[in-house]
């Protein structure tokens, strides 16, 4: 169960031109092309004829062309010809979806397309700014549900185990974390006072001794999340927000349902440091993708398990508060797309 | 559900010797292997005893002996011995099937032996005949069910977008086709006059000017077509029968449904022209296949496509009126296999 | 359906250590390593919180650290720690596994563990006895059932057919052989009286002429088969328990199962000859775990052809008698341990 009227990111910029792209989301196979303007085209991936994914076929102008029985589909999903007839019947006709492109992403709406209002995307306006570098890496594939991943960069204390080579270290354990909600905004605040940075962070900003250091996870549904970390010598005043010399890098988090099972995870690195350091560029575009991998192992290992026994009993503990209350605010928001009866007939 | 009731193509006669072959054919697991005298025999592909497939065993005279136990069982699919004891139950047995062997194909039967009639084989003369010359290329393995291959070869403008290199060009579509039926055979035609021959036609008949093309499908059930094609000079009477200079040629189709998801795509290729022309064998033995593989890649997605949303609505076009009406006649042959009660009992 | 309350062969000694090893029993998933002081430990391979497999975790003295949150768990399963909480709720906690290390395998009790009495693992003396070597090879993994493994080590007619190169001969069917059962034991006994020995036989005793040969094969539920074979030269009177000059060896087998459809085959060949011929060791540890390879593709194949047609017929014969009383013999105990209900209530 997904929820349909929400924006979600589709693809980078760069995935989409002339040729057609084809990609499932919330379960619908869909294509993706460019019109001859630029502008990007989001279409149902099925023939409404005998159901040939169209991205088998070839661009048109603005328009696709099956490669099947040559059926042509505009921009808006209508089958503007039939080869070999000139009637064209009026259900000949496939879905088409809204885009808009924002920060480099191709934001896609799954739902009623007259709700489609592009001030509902996140304000993620670091990743286009000039005080910010931002590294924009590929999307990654994972064999998980989407929820999980939101699960994981809702929770800081993953760290310790899984990324302890890179931005982990026991150090966040001593330090408890908040969790709040605003409306539908679920916020975790962490600080880590007076402790060693961790080996990136270290590598990245050469500190003398112990940090500060914050770890700030902002999280709306359905799947964006913002990790705001970094580090400053400690004492020099970063926890009433005074950073002086410090660190300050972001995770921006859009995990993109494929299906039930699957997850196209989005994310980019704003960093308010060393923005022309060829050096840090690659430490984002490689170093930082391999911890998210690091992550993908994990994630991946646990949905198999969870599909093997979907009935084994779990417990929670205190880490799971912000997780279990985005999936709260989620599942509240889904509900309320669905029609529910509160009275039999009668 | 398939047609029991039928000859289908169950291998090239080369395919079939003193090793035993497994292969299914409407979903039966079966093994083919030759007698001492050569004769062709078709087993269930299962000892009656712990099921293990005969064609893990080996051929001892005219019989098979399993290479589990040893059970040895004749052509016919009787046990005549059991290794460790002298009394053969009289449920030790397994199926057997009849073969005819025409035009290189081993036909089988895979209906009630009594009804297994050779005259009901398709009349395929062109494939053995010295007029003609006939490439015979392996059978093709393709993943999805045989009726979408019957709806490909039924419908001719599919060449225009999946063939256009070789034996497509747009000028089809300027020609309407007719469909005809005439008891069980369902027939498409269509002239193409005055027009250019296509790439690969143009290529073996190095025609001057225009060609005047036709393309007639004739389909039986289940799964039988032949697709007249051929050009000749424009205006020199190719309509009525009277061929100059022209090409000849035919492709000859027996997809055999392996499961209800795949198919043995049985075809061959007879021509009348260029007879000992090697370079025009290697066209036929090598360049048609790659056209037809040109089809698998579309009849697999269609499949995929299909199988993933089983229930996705579909219109239907102009050029269906063939592949629909052969569809119907097999239903109906299918439906009349079947015991069906008009009313209920009392 | 499995037996529970019943030891089953989980590794060899030398497979478990201080990395975790992942492997799943009866369908369950379970972790293995070893405490500091060496001893085993079994547990249930999810983490009670998030179902992360425990294998990818790290252990740390005597306790496994999960690999996600870092939850901490003892040899019994018990959490001892929770990152970020000094209060550890009572169900947090896993299953753990009764193992007794026994003739370098490592056993393990499925069931109530208040029944795991070591006196109940078959008495196996001869896999560490001075008078016999004993090759011990690796676990085999089949994808099948380990009835079916059961079945072909009771049934030793099919050596005629499956290794007819190395241990099997004609010979075999001229003889008949006797089915016992003694309580749970059922027991197959077979001579083979003044005939030439087979292949590997010959190699391994270099008998001047025809051998008197036996094959014993005593089994135990649920899975547990000595496999007593050897000849010696014909007429000196092995029969009558008098051994001269012969060869004597055995077959352990043990297949645990992993889940309905996948084993682990676990086996040992002890033997009373040559007991430090590193010629004859090569024997046992190659050539006749490719003896058992055959076994092993006869055996996929029957699963694969099982699953396929579950209800297709078979026949019994006079080979499967043992194999059929082992069938009883271990169906009775499961049923056993199932709750049963003789009336309806009221």
């Amino acid at each position: 169960m997904f929820l349909r009227n929400a924006w979600y990111v589709a693809a980078w910029d760069r995935e989409i031109g002339r040729q057609p792209l084809a990609r499932t989301i919330l379960g619908e196979p869909l294509v993706f092309y460019r019109k001859a303007d630029g502008t990007a085209v989001a279409l149902e991936d099925r023939c409404c004829h005998r159901h040939l994914p169209l991205s088998m076929g070839r661009i048109e102008g603005d328009d696709l062309r099956c490669g099947y029985h040559g059926l042509r589909f505009d921009a808006l999903g209508h089958c503007v010809e039939i080869p070999g007839q000139a009637q064209i019947p009026p259900d000949a006709r496939i879905a088409s979806y809204p885009l808009v492109e924002r920060f480099n992403w191709v934001w896609i709406w799954m739902g009623d397309p007259a709700r489609a209002d592009p001030a509902l995307i996140p304000n993620w306006w670091w990743a286009d700014h000039p005080e910010w570098a931002c590294a924009k890496p590929d999307m990654i594939h994972v064999a998980c549900n989407y929820q999980l991943i939101n699960d994981n960069v809702l929770d800081v204390t993953h760290l310790v185990y899984v990324h302890a080579s890179s931005i982990g270290n026991p150090a966040i354990n001593d330090f408890p974390a908040t969790t709040e909600r605003q409306g539908n905004l679920v916020r975790l605040t962490r600080w880590i006072l007076d402790r060693p940075a961790p080996p990136m962070y270290q590598a990245a900003g050469k500190f003398a001794g112990n940090v500060d250091r914050w770890q700030i996870v902002e999280h709306v549904p359905p799947c964006f999340s913002i990790n705001f970390a970094g580090c400053a010598d400690a004492g020099t005043g970063a926890p009433t927000g005074n950073i002086v010399d410090g660190i300050e890098l972001m995770a921006l988090s859009a995990p993109t349902p494929e299906t039930e099972r699957s997850t196209h995870y989005f994310f980019a690195f704003p960093r308010k440091f060393g923005l022309n350091d060829p050096a840090l560029d690659k430490v984002f575009n490689v170093d930082f993708v391999n911890v998210f991998r690091e992550d993908v192992a994990v994630l991946e290992a646990q949905q198999r398990a969870m599909e093997r026994n979907p009935f084994a009993p779990s417990i929670s503990i205190k880490v799971d508060a912000a997780p279990m209350a985005a999936r709260r605010v989620l599942q509240g928001m889904i509900d309320a797309e669905r029609p529910v009866r509160l009275t039999e007939p009668g």
